[in-house]
């Protein structure tokens, strides 16, 4: 209610949109980073004239299938920019919004058309301003010197826990001064409509920073007795006190009753988003006809379409390439895709000469270069994800990668988290992906991680075995815009193996080579990643010895359920119950694929400081091992 | 190599610690945040006489089982306080420790014997000024006025992607300044010995607000070729080099030699700590003449001993118990603990009215009350658990618990990692811990955590079922001072099931009912919290269907797990294939448990938003579901 003015006038006057195509690619975004106002946000879709939120949708605030669920789902109500809820998540977002608003703008607008022109506007309360992933990525915002971002910080000072003087007395526009933006006040944000107008016109004047204009308001303002309490933050009224609020605001209409002054009054919007709309359309043919070859890939960022023939662009190699790290290879494939993909581009957190992510034909997105693509995080993994996430939401052709090393992303775990509920299809580039990364130790080596983000919905977690895998889980990752994909590539050399495809990873699990008959194998060696190549090297021990082995490669377990059962018995007939994994993480799960009978070697506790080799041999990675434990079961 | 004057300093000149007794009470204690330059703390100690770190551990850096490893860890050597090298981690901790002195200061010192007084020192560099939970511990630094916190910022201009130019250019000093800090800059930290002697003089003068002593430096100074250049930020400078480096700074000596002049100017520490801490010894003494109360209190704190019979204080219920959500017997729990543990206190991230951990009896830690119990941690979760994290590493017997709601685990599990491996016994109070949490929707809905904790080594995972398995799960964590546990709790009232018990809880996993005989019962029915109560229910179906059934409360699968072969077989007979577990949550791991031939009943995609009892009906949570799956077993 504090923020209805805000609201209102963005929505009202301010914003650039079309309510019936909530799509148009040149709107204005608007981010509601506090998302548990979202109410405030469906009534503004509501009086605008979008269809996605209707009377009925109102009523069923947060109830089962609604359109208006407990927080803002881009991917239940068409208007919502991006998914918030979990603080400080929506104003990273719209940093990533605003960045491509000025990477694409730098790339393809001319003199004589400014075909990418509009702006971000957010609203964040003091819960985003305490976590710590708003401040990342706001100092980011005001290092790349985004002028088109204008947020709005609801300064109610009230949270869950009651006044913000029991946790939060910093000085925010003193900190924000500090990261490079510009600071506006608005002292009187309950009602004053035209300082808050002015704010705006002042924000938008300055061109290279973000702007935040705080605005000073009282949380449930109209509320005579609950106004400026907490009680109010994550609670309705209650039907007394929405009576006591309706006197007091003089508002006699029905619940939902919205009276036709209104109505009339915000009817414009429909046929003015419309005009808009076309007007841009009109524009975009004059560019098309100008400029065919730009025209031609902005139009493949604005729709999801991919360029024909991409997925050539993927290097493949054989058992004779050289042994070389998953990381390298990988880098070889990003340099790879970004010449045939016009939306694809990211960056690291500080290790882009360990992740090995540098694009080599481009330059730095900055503030003065905005049109390059390599983009530099600095040390904010968490800002990085949620940055990307709000790229990937800017345009479905739009393809961000981001990447640290595989054990950070506990880091950015709500931000990955965001990407599999909202369906950004970011690919988190994830190097250094066990204890092989060797010295570092325990506190870089990642052990549950590939577990934890195996549980996890709506992810593809791809742990690629050499460079044919590494180009398949590329291939999955392009391919699949409404899923993050997460690849763990390894710091170490490894094997080109025999056996390994961009086939094979798309289907998740594959067998890379067998020796037995009638798809019943003595027994079943299973890998991923850098250990596959270790199960190899146990299969042509054991094969010596007579054996019938089979060396599966399950390089994406949620890849592989999502096969057909046939398939997947072709792979792992249920028959065979002698079965051994092997993977340098931890075993938690592993039960599925190897089941009761058989055994997983793995690694259940912490890494510890050393050159891998070593650690590999004393924490029991090894074709021996394999041996030793095949020969138990066969 | 830039740090050293400051390390140097520090060690030699201002710090009060014994190095023969690296756990003395009252030393000052000091955090390498920036954990990449441990051979510079490693090579402090060693000159300071500590054990821990002799000439031998010195030529081992980075080696299997040597006491150096590539990141400095607190269970590896002594001397060091905790574990860094997570950029931001340190900092934090260092908020914690300090936050722990200023507690138990206020609750402890005497107008004539001020028994608790140490300073707290941390450098960190440009890497952990970026991380978003440096901001977040800083803020809170600032609000509660950490005087004794005074932090080193190595501003040396460089991380590992080159020059910070790229990437950070904010002002830190403004935003300190407005994160309620003192700020000074020490322009030439690589030779302004005085510069930074005056600036600690000064920082210790200031009371009120820790600290930031911003030392400009020059990454690898001394190297002729190599210094101020990202190529020494991780990488050792290399045989040439290093001989430049020794002409540059003339230094003839042998590597590893220290001279013995330097050796005499050091030997000094020895003798120098040994008397501090008889001198304090003998002020102890004093003070339990005169407080004897407070002095056994203290003692508790200072060892990690536990007040006999503790354990009385849990409360015990029946199934005539009023049914009630696990939040708020957790809530019974924290307020019968901190009656009788003196070094038990903690809070919430902003939502100490939801996660019902307000501890009665206590006003708010404030700057001006810090003898209370209630921490106020504002919106930042990833700082609260990094702070608890020093806290529980100041001393043994200081029990910090923290909470915010489940699904926000994933912002904090760098922190919580760190508490697992660095062995800091912290209590994760995590409410709202399923779609039983209802109408805030899929943001808000933990789904994979439970099996994402569970894959991470060193942790208790805990998930209660009613008021007595509550009170097991704090006996488990109250117990385990070198675990992390992480107790997950329900928004909603749960029954108080007949058969549960804090024994069974110790067990990890346990029968609450069975009506079979010779451990062989027709079926076994798994759940854990709030399903436990329906697989109970669907068990009186079977039941009344002619079945004997099993009922097993899987509480915490790590204390199971850590039982004899025999009690698990007594729990779940491996000749008793007809399993069915029941969680809100991911299956992914629960193979496990139910076996192949098994069935998992939980939730493998994100939730929705709508109230509870219809979100577990849609998601076929139901003891219906339990029968169904049942009777297609047996």
């Amino acid at each position: 209610m504090g923020c209805a003015p805000m609201g209102h006038i963005l929505y009202d006057e301010i914003m650039r949109y079309n309510p019936k195509n909530p799509y148009w690619f040149n709107r204005d975004r608007f981010v509601l980073s506090a998302g548990h106002g979202c109410m405030l946000q469906y009534a503004l879709l509501h009086l605008a004239g979008y269809d996605s939120v209707q009377e009925d949708d109102l009523k069923n605030f947060r109830q089962w299938q609604s359109r208006t669920p407990g927080h803002p789902e881009n991917f239940e109500t068409p208007g919502v920019e991006v998914t918030t809820g979990p603080l400080g998540q929506g104003i990273a977002n719209a940093v990533g919004l605003a960045l491509a608003e000025k990477h694409l703008a730098a790339r393809f607008n001319k003199p004589d058309n400014e075909i990418v022109d509009h702006y971000t506007y957010a609203i964040l309360g003091d819960g985003c301003q305490m976590e710590g992933v708003a401040n990342e990525a706001c100092s980011l915002a005001g290092h790349w010197g985004l002028g088109k971002l204008i947020a709005f910080y609801d300064d109610n000072h009230i949270s869950i826990d009651g006044d913000t003087e029991i946790a939060f007395t910093e000085n925010v526009e003193e900190r924000f001064k500090g990261l490079g933006w510009h600071v506006i006040w608005v002292k009187n944000g309950n009602t004053g409509y035209d300082e808050i107008r002015a704010a705006i016109k002042e924000a938008k004047a300055v061109k290279d920073k973000p702007t935040l204009i705080k605005v000073t308001t009282t949380i449930g303002y109209g509320s005579p007795n609950k106004a400026n309490s907490y009680s109010v933050h994550g609670s309705a009224l209650g039907a007394k006190e929405v009576d006591a609020t309706r006197k007091n605001l003089v508002w006699p209409h029905e619940p939902f009753h919205v009276p036709e002054d209104v109505k009339g009054h915000w009817s414009r919007l429909v046929q003015q988003g419309a005009a808009l709309e076309a007007e841009w359309n009109a524009k975009f043919a004059e560019y098309e006809k100008k400029y065919k070859d730009e025209a031609a890939e902005l139009k493949l960022i604005i729709t999801a379409e991919l360029p024909a023939g991409w997925e050539k662009a993927l290097p493949t190699y054989t058992p004779e390439s050289p042994a070389d790290a998953t990381r390298n290879l990988s880098q070889q494939n990003l340099n790879a895709l970004v010449k045939v993909l016009p939306g694809f581009f990211g960056g690291s957190a500080d290790l882009a000469s360990s992740n090995m992510t540098l694009l080599k034909m481009y330059g730095n997105f900055q503030k003065d270069t905005p049109e390059e693509r390599n983009l530099r995080f600095g040390v904010r993994e968490h800002g990085m994800g949620a940055i990307c996430n709000g790229i990937a939401h800017h345009s479905p052709g739009l393809i961000p990668y981001c990447a640290t090393f595989f054990v950070f992303t506990d880091y950015m775990r709500a931000a990955i988290r965001m990407s599999a509920l909202s369906q950004a299809g970011v690919i988190y580039v994830m190097t250094h992906d066990s204890i092989g990364l060797g010295e570092d130790g325990p506190t870089h080596q990642p052990i549950e991680h590939l577990a934890s983000l195996r549980a996890m919905p709506n992810v593809f977690m791809l742990r690629p075995a050499d460079g044919n895998e590494t180009a398949g889980a590329y291939k999955v990752a392009i391919l699949n815009r409404n899923t993050p994909s997460i690849i763990a590539l390894s710091r170490q050399k490894l094997t080109q193996l025999p056996g390994t495809s961009i086939k094979g990873v798309e289907k998740g699990g594959y067998i890379i080579s067998d020796n037995s008959s009638g798809n019943n194998p003595d027994i079943i060696l299973i890998g991923t990643g850098s250990e596959l190549e270790i199960a190899a090297k146990a299969a042509d021990e054991l094969r010596k010895a007579g054996k019938a082995v089979r060396v599966v490669s399950l390089v994406s377990w949620e890849l592989f359920d999502n096969q057909s059962d046939a398939y997947k018995e072709s792979v792992l007939p249920s028959g065979v119950s002698a079965r051994v994994s092997i993977e340098a993480g931890s075993t938690f799960g592993w039960e599925k694929i190897v089941g009761s009978k058989g055994k997983a070697i793995g690694i259940d506790r912490f890494g510890a400081s050393a050159p891998a080799g070593r650690l590999y041999k004393e924490f029991g990675l090894t074709p021996e091992a394999v041996v030793a434990a095949a020969k138990e079961l066969c």
